[in-house]
């Protein structure tokens, strides 16, 4: 077991869980990524344009589900929750591609972004084209 | 704060951190990824040929640093971890994309992984195409 720290919270406009597109579709409304105080200096260098993947905790998934059905549509067979990206899996880290729309100081907009207001944010890192196209 | 669980454990031929090659470039070894029996019904369905995501926690990196030089290159001038992949970061989860070659019941092969042997694994999920390209 490790632990992990918030080092932000997701400011938008979905409060709903089930009212969220799946996948980050077209429809994921802009948000904006808050960062603690104490990672300031972790966010230098950050420019609109940049395209990042944001790692966050999904608080309100289930840790103890190992299959689900694929899409929740319960007339599909269930499937390992590792085959799909449910947000129910033993550590619900959500992974979300976006792009950087403007930086304010500990305030960070982003496009798209398919995560409910409050959502704790646990990572950043930049996209790097080759590799993760691989 | 969220206490994240491991799932598994890399095992490579990688024992060198240093010697570890930089996102997954080429000359990343193929390597297994060992899972706990616990989560045996999350991987059903996995198949060879799947485009995965590993994520993994860096259990070596240094969480209390917020600025590296890029690459590790002491002539350029520190960057924000956020804007790097350095494994130093508060959260030290790792990314790594890869596909799978083989599956031994809670053994799966995987190429080309960029993680040292013992490297703890704390989650698994498909490559979604067109939304990991965006």
């Amino acid at each position: 077991m490790y632990a992990v720290a918030t080092i932000g919270r997701v400011e938008s406009p979905l409060f709903d869980l089930d009212a969220a597109p799946r996948q980050g579709d077209e429809g994921a409304p802009d948000a904006w990524l808050v960062f603690e105080p104490t990672v300031r200096d972790g966010l230098s260098g950050l420019r609109p344009g940049a395209a990042i993947v944001v790692l966050t905790w999904l608080d309100r998934a289930r840790r103890d589900i190992l299959r689900v059905h694929p899409r929740g549509d319960t007339s599909r067979p269930e499937e390992g929750v590792f085959t799909t990206r449910s947000p129910h899996r033993p550590n619900p880290i959500g992974l979300h591609r976006v792009t950087v729309l403007a930086v304010d100081d500990l305030r960070v907009q982003v496009s798209g972004l398919e995560a409910i207001n409050g959502t704790p944010i646990v990572d950043i890192k930049p996209v790097l084209g080759e590799v993760d196209e691989r």
